[in-house]
């Protein structure tokens, strides 16, 4: 499975962890446009998405979550392997998921990054794009990330990013410059 | 997760089904190559690489076997949704597996083509590469496909390859000829 159709060069994953609301998939996005625009093969990687496929067996406990961060961790990594520069909103709140999925990437020499949507909580709360938190407030979700359930910061990401206040396209595009030194596949953007 | 970072194009999902030792990761290599020389995006989804990232959690046993069958399905409709043509050469014993594969790829309207690598079980027996059939008869596998566990082969696949007096290139060749007019992005092949 090496190499790939794209001339066997190597890409790498982008792994936005955040709590809910905290503007991952917006910010995965519009860095998924700028790299469209840069002719970079990239994808988006959504876990609801992977929810109605791959993942349609798995529910919401502890272990089926890690289990879903796990098998989104493997498919990042085969695309990644495979020429693509793949990013990953999820949520992923438990740091030691997060670090297995560092070390696969590791084992494999594919590049990694890190990179935590740090929207405080209040923030998040105050926007609830999808009305989870005030479900969640209402005890009407079980183990909500942040109300009911704990979010694990990542001590050490390669990237943090502070939402307030930018916009979100300000962000991707802060951010893919900042990739360029991260990822190889991205170093020598025009 | 629609379109991709290869211009959008759709690829499609070769699935060779067949007997242990009867050619289908030979086959997938040769057109693979194939595939590479004319510059089509493609890959090999191969089932015993898969088992040491996505499937490492399961085993052999009838739910665990469908389990990764679905599994492989899923991620070749990831990578064929993203341009590629992926190639997956899998035992895939039950038919209802495969026809839940082939349904999975028809809702999202995404090209299926199911080849039967059909090499009978004494030729398989008699190549045996990997030295599994001996093992198998002399009862330490339990449940190997063709020995102790059914086979069942698909009644109307869209490309049956008998393999027997030919090579695997002259029978690689053959199939991307065929598959030329099963899938769109094959189909203007120089």
């Amino acid at each position: 499975m090496a190499g790939g159709g794209l001339g066997g060069a190597i890409g790498g994953t982008v792994w936005l962890t955040g709590l809910s609301g905290s503007g991952k998939s917006t910010i995965a996005g519009h860095l998924r446009s700028l790299l469209d625009r840069d002719g970079v093969p990239a994808l988006v990687l959504d876990g609801d998405e992977l929810r109605e496929g791959l993942n349609a067996d798995l529910g919401f406990g502890e272990a089926d979550r890690a289990e879903n961060v796990r098998r989104v961790g493997e498919v990042a990594l085969l695309f990644a392997r495979h020429g693509f520069v793949v990013l990953v909103p999820v949520i992923s709140p438990y740091a030691a998921g997060r670090a297995a999925v560092r070390a696969r990437h590791d084992r494999l020499a594919t590049p990694y990054v890190e990179v935590h949507v740090a929207t405080p909580l209040e923030v998040c709360e105050a926007r609830d794009p999808k009305g989870l938190y005030v479900k969640a407030r209402a005890g009407l979700i079980e183990r909500f990330t942040g109300i009911s359930d704990p979010y694990e910061p990542p001590p050490s990401p390669e990237v943090r990013l502070d939402t307030d206040g930018t916009e979100p396209g300000a962000l991707a595009a802060g951010l893919l410059e900042r990739l360029r030194r991260l990822v190889p596949a991205l170093a020598s953007g025009d």
